[in-house]
């Protein structure tokens, strides 16, 4: 039997990773790295960094294209699920050619693999698909939205409270649906726009060296975030951010 | 100047302990550890093996009785509010007496200092007090949520939508306000009574050698998630359980 082992990492800081992930990484035969489009570069280096500190020789690391994803489709969704099937096909060839009987994979992912990440629904499919088997683990990490929440010392709920967490689109489409709420995956700031008085907590490139918080009341901090985030997307090619909006009592 | 860590220490695991968090446990000089009523000795006990693991000596450990909390009133709010006070006074003294100037103090909260914990307000109010001055710092932990989706191996998010964390009581009175719900702080098994088609992934105990997990459609696993929780809650004392529910398709 093959074993893979989905490995959260942490949001960015090498020092989120969990004891439980450092085990499990110094137990991997082999390690596959993916892209990520533009921000490949910086996220392989974090995970080239914890490999070389955790892994136990002998080990390999196996890179592989990640297939482009079509980022102009006005289905969203739709181009997701095509995108990680092509994506589950070269997972499903990696464990097939580069992972033999008996030893185990892994898989380092971003934050946490319960939150907006597709790993899971990867090994699924592969499993599904039938032509590779294994067993699978899975290894919480920190979040960006745990690591946001720490560097704000801010709590994401409320005594007896709920919290939303949703995504940028769905902000901009549904406006505010609590009066606490996580935004990832927000490439517009849809902030801006928002119906009602919020405090905002944003960060970028939490937890790296590259770190951005800001906070204040929505109306008050909006240019400042705005003209950080271009300035830095610009500088770096690329950007992470999250943030937490909270209504003003 | 004084220093606080407030450090997560994950949801019951000791390794999912952060290396963050191990690090930070090391440069504390005092760890504060309030009892917590019937669960005391379980969750006391991961943080003497913590406090054994990773603090560096010299360091002392204090402990102080946690106020008794109402929780029988009916403005559930309030009781936490009052309780949280009367905690706050306890902590205000502890790090008054116990913590030298230069020192550095620790609490070590369960799961993510963000979801559902009261020491990040507590610290707000202890310095809105005035009496003590201090810095601090929070440390992200692994919370239960991230513990359960791991150990049911299963995604709090699906592509593109959002996901709701709230609270049994929240859930009883509001229904299902998602189609993908984590709920916490359930003493009723509020899922029993649910609208609609879900999926539920239970979990008590997640991430320590007492941890139990049943996931299917609510219809067919409630009477056994009810029976396993009772079980459990007699043997043991206390329970912590979390759950996602997700709407059948
Ligand atoms: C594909 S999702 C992956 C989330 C990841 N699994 C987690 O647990 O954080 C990517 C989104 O996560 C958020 N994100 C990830 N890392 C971040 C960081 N270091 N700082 C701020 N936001 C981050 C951003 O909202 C980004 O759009
Ligand atoms: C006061 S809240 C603290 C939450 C904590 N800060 C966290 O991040 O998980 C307590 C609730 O957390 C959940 N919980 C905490 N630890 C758990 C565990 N090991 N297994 C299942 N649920 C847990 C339960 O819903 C419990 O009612």
């Amino acid at each position: 039997m093959k074993r893979i082992l989905i490995i959260g990492i942490g949001a960015g800081d090498p020092d989120h990773l969990t004891l439980q992930a450092a085990k499990a990484m110094a137990r991997a035969d082999v390690f596959f790295v993916l892209d990520k489009g533009e921000a490949k570069d910086d996220l392989i280096r974090l995970r080239r960094t914890l490999i070389e500190a955790h892994a136990e020789a002998p080990y390999r690391v196996v890179e592989a294209g990640d297939p482009e994803r079509d980022r102009t489709a006005a289905a969203y969704g739709a181009a997701v699920d095509d995108w990680r099937s092509r994506r589950a096909r070269i997972c499903e060839r990696l464990v097939q050619d580069e992972l033999a009987d008996g030893q185990t994979g892994a898989f380092l992912v971003w934050g946490d693999p319960g939150l907006y990440d597709s790993t899971l629904a990867i090994v699924e499919e592969i499993l599904a698909r039938g032509a590779v088997h294994f067993d699978y683990e899975v290894i919480p990490g920190i979040s960006s939205v745990a690591a946001l929440a720490a560097r704000h010392r801010v709590s994401l709920t409320q005594v007896g409270r709920p919290v939303h967490v949703t995504t940028g689109r769905r902000l901009a489409e549904d406006g505010p649906t609590a009066d606490d709420l996580v935004v990832m995956l927000d490439a517009h700031t849809a902030f801006a726009g928002l119906d009602g008085d919020f405090h905002i907590y944003w960060g970028a490139y939490v937890g790296t060296p590259d770190e951005i918080l800001v906070e204040g009341p929505v109306p008050e901090v909006t240019d400042r975030i705005r003209d950080l985030r271009a300035e830095a997307r610009h500088r770096k090619g690329w950007i992470m951010d999250t943030y937490l909006l909270r209504r003003l009592r």
